[in-house]
């Protein structure tokens, strides 16, 4: 039996999107998570960089191309329901996440309550100085 | 400020539910992506043992109810938007799938194709005898 092609194997939601985890190649680490329409899977696999669908902007998104913090893609992975993406990244700047943090995961529930863990390492302002 | 409690900085979807992806603790690999509704998020909390909200038979799902490879909680995260939670677990029997992986992430893109990296360490038929 062949093994399926690319888009064949993969479960899209009821708004033609599937979720994407993006994994620092290096350190393992959960660096975020966004949404790709069939045109970012495929951007993403022809180019080698990150591309997703904004769903607050309703467009395709090459991730980085406001902060220069892009993901070239090392590999690709997909879960047993076909219903998420797993990318092993390398991450340009170190920094994945738009509050200028590496990770977008950096609450932590602590007693009940959501603390931060992680301080950012850039001023948004600097990351985005045109916003 | 005070932080956010719980369920008060999580934005669900319009079904009522949020991703949460489970990593190994002790070997940072992501094991699986579940969803949680706010009944699995408090049971979760509250137990210390990981639950999710399963959609295919639309009720809350203790997480090795069946196959006994539950996932004891050792810290949450969740994201800058606050719409994917994250949960560090140790994981019973060091399976997660329900194919009897470790990971549900078990196939890569190779040459266009998704091919099977990571064999089942035991067979589904023995982890759920009963199906």
């Amino acid at each position: 039996m062949q093994e399926p092609s690319l888009l064949e194997a993969l479960t899209f939601d009821g708004a033609g999107l599937i979720p994407a985890i993006a994994v620092d190649h290096a350190s393992d680490s959960v660096l975020m998570v966004a949404w790709m329409n069939r045109s970012a899977v495929t951007q993403t696999v022809d180019t080698g960089i990150a591309h997703y669908f904004s769903r607050s902007r309703q467009k395709l998104w090459k991730k980085g191309e406001s902060s220069g913090h892009t993901q070239e893609v090392i590999s690709i992975h997909l879960d047993c329901d076909g219903d998420v993406l797993l990318l092993r990244v390398k991450q340009t700047g170190g920094i994945a996440c738009h509050t200028g943090r590496v990770s977008c995961f950096y609450r932590q529930l602590v007693d009940g309550r959501w603390t931060e863990t992680e301080p950012p390492i850039k001023d948004p302002a600097e990351i985005y100085p045109n916003e």
